[in-house]
């Protein structure tokens, strides 16, 4: 008999895992090969495993480390920067089977939950006993707890909530010696010992396989107003959400859509961002600012007077829940308006979303190099972005059956990155690092500080087969 | 001549140090041996110095390691674990004299500053530029930012605004090495690479000496509103705990009082807390609770009204300023009211404040268990905690010259911590390890857990000279 590396690997996995825990089709490796990253480079698994367990979490990597085979770590692959992309040959660790809630703590406001529970649910279920998760990366309906954990995933509501790592009480992670490690507490407050959570937060399935979180809860949020204000110029906006910031505002969403979005959303049909013959200005940036505070009604009145002031070209205030949800329907346009003129373009049209951040002041400026970078590349980039953050996400459409595209999609992504360090900023605001950045990270980060990130993995995972090449080269 | 490890010591340090930057007078080194901890081992140190930059600090180090002394950092000496405490033959490394704030940026939100400023003196100089910076531990008005970040320092108001660890977004640190390194940015959002920042907080300068911090600030918070409640007993008081967090309320303070401290101030004199005859039910427990929300009236009123159906002897609500000051008047007079107990006590009496934190729900049955335990030892223990994190600081007032005394607050102290631990809680919620806690950190962390943090504390300082035998033994 014949006994190649592959069927001894896959005779050993099976020792542990029930049989549909295994997958080897064709069409299901391929599946699982990769996550939702343009560009970045996938190898082709040997073998996808779903466990249901933290025994058989254990199982998977004990088995991998004695074959020396790697373990990509693997949500719903909602993820853009290639963090869960395949690497050749490797063992897929899908973790979606583990997507328990496990506990909804009312009394102590946290809920534990295993990693493959989808956001949006979660959040249903939290809402459901009177409380909030707030994280709201725009994938929530389909991106895993796991998965925002291991990118440390923002949203729209961070600019007032923060993002999912200031909601990680603790965790569990199997380590790649297939030990279990608990890190963290229940409790609101602690402070015993150097803070692993975190270190584990945001590490992309690189140093550990997150198996249970305790994540903290809020209060419901009370309802929102918001106001759409559109100006001449994105550095028009820009003054208009430095006047916010500096006026004390909290808002509970800040959101900027450049000339080139907002005329997108327009086509797309947004009925205050109609085109009218009254305000043919040309280019049009819009601000959308929503506030849940007690006093919400007070504070968009005063925001919408801040846009006044910083000559809003007009400014639609929503004074109840109806117009609120007509204001931020525009913000959630957005992807749908791209990918309406992506269909209109030639060829195979894609839509390549960035993530990159700057000191909130430096905002209109990065926008501004967009808009140029555009120019000088001659492609369609339309960026939306956190404001309140200074988290932009310029998004190329371009055509990837056009090798001229591609190369000059992917210089605008070297120059955008660029920018984003020279204005003091970094090449990611949420999205993280994964395969894409990851020559872009040795740019952002000191030879010292890479150095000890490296020692940190290899301490972590000696022999290197812990999502291998994802975060560090 | 005859050259000494101690003189070649102080010749090498006094080669990059101006003259007046070095100490070796016996009472600056009598005075600078340990930190505010009663029961914790300090050793004397060879030598204090007081680096001016960023460069006499690389330089105190590199020598230090040169000839294998031990370096232990320290700051205002305010903390309550002997983590910055002398090891025998160490040089002190006091940051005080590094405490100049070097950009607030309004625009930003954010504060760049050394890491000797005193955490008031930072608060006020963001106030003057109509900003804020929440974190207030007990001893803001002496202790230093260096000293927050090391130990990862909480305080009243981090109930709604978070503690220390929230606000820090990027450190310079000088390694054991010598080598700067810069860890986190200047942006609000950012998850490029592992967070090495949050690994920096906390750890009690262990693993570098925090040389710059960037900071987040907020707007200014609004003026508070506040209330006061008796209750008949401790229970009574958490349950009143337990349907404001229901409720979903984000209080800016919930202070306990138990019946043992409501006593002490109640004596040394709050109109509130007068024992008129009316109401003199013997034990009375009292919880502080302040709203700084826009809408702080009608929620300090619903919360008055969840004390009294929790069975609150009496509620006062104070509906302005004023009122509102003496209300919590009455949690700033807890102090000076255990010291004036600890006077009318004879012999050399000390106040011994320490640190537990349970899940919210289990704070009643902790103080129920430290009561049982001041019973069981014999002992004049008095408990008053940041009610809504569940952080309790049981203070021991016991005369230090006597043995018994000693030997029982020390048995007190280890039943406390046991108790706390078997309630799901934790060592220390805000004061941090130090020598105090190193050998209940053990229990209270797993075997896994411990060995990691001893191997990442091995990667920074391999030569174990920063600050050794804190946090980990």
């Amino acid at each position: 008999m014949t006994v190649t590396f592959e069927s001894a690997l896959l005779a050993a996995l099976a020792e542990g895992l029930p049989p549909d825990a295994v997958l080897t089709d064709e069409a299901e490796l391929a599946l699982h090969s990769h996550d939702s990253a343009p560009f970045s480079e996938a190898g082709q698994p040997t073998v996808v495993v779903r466990p249901g367990s933290v025994e058989q979490v254990q199982h998977v990597l004990r088995t991998a480390r004695a074959q020396g085979v790697p373990v990509v770590p693997q949500g719903a692959r909602t993820g853009l920067t290639g963090a869960a992309n395949a690497v050749e040959g490797c063992v897929v660790l899908s973790m979606v089977r583990m997507n328990r809630i496990l506990e909804i703590d009312t009394a102590n406001r946290l809920v534990r939950c295993e990693p493959g529970v989808i956001t949006a649910d979660l959040a249903a279920a939290v809402a459901g006993e009177g409380l909030c998760y707030p994280p709201d990366p725009a994938s929530w309906e389909t991106c895993t707890i796991g998965g925002n954990i291991a990118t440390g995933a923002g949203g729209l509501c961070c600019v007032k909530y923060g993002v999912t790592a200031d909601y990680v009480l603790g965790l569990t992670v199997v380590l790649a010696d297939g030990e279990v490690l608990r890190v963290g507490r229940d409790t609101v407050k602690g402070v015993a010992g150097y803070d692993l959570t975190r270190l584990f937060v945001g590490s992309e399935g690189t140093l550990g396989v997150v198996v249970e979180a305790t994540l903290a809860l809020r209060p419901p949020r009370p309802p929102e107003l918001a106001l759409l204000a559109r100006f001449a110029s994105t550095a028009d906006a820009g003054a208009a959400v430095g006047a916010i910031i500096r006026e004390g505002h909290v808002p509970s969403a800040l959101e900027l859509l450049d000339p080139t979005t907002t005329e997108a959303v327009a086509t797309l049909g947004h009925p205050l961002l109609a085109t009218g013959a009254a305000d043919a200005q040309g280019s049009v940036a819009t601000l959308i600012v929503a506030s849940d505070a007690p006093d919400a009604a007070a504070r968009v009145r005063e925001m919408a007077a801040l846009c006044e002031g910083a000559k809003a070209l007009s400014v639609a205030v929503a004074d109840d829940q109806e117009r609120t949800r007509q204001v931020l329907r525009a913000r959630r346009m957005v992807m749908p308006a791209l990918a309406s003129r992506a269909q209109e373009m030639p060829g195979e049209v894609t839509a390549f979303i960035e993530d990159v951040a700057v000191p909130r002041d430096r905002l209109a400026a990065l926008v501004g190099r967009i808009e140029e970078i555009a120019e000088e590349y001659g492609l369609y980039i339309a960026t939306v972005g956190h404001a309140g953050d200074g988290n932009l996400h310029p998004t190329v459409v371009f055509d990837r059956s056009d090798p001229s595209a591609v190369r000059r999609a992917k210089e605008a992504y070297d120059a955008i990155m660029a920018a984003g360090l020279e204005l003091g900023g970094t090449i990611t605001g949420e999205h993280g690092v994964g395969t894409l950045k990851r020559d872009w990270l040795v740019r952002e980060l000191s030879p010292r500080n890479l150095r000890l990130q490296r020692e940190i993995k290899r301490l972590l995972d000696p022999q290197g087969l812990l999502n291998p090449g994802k975060v560090l080269a």
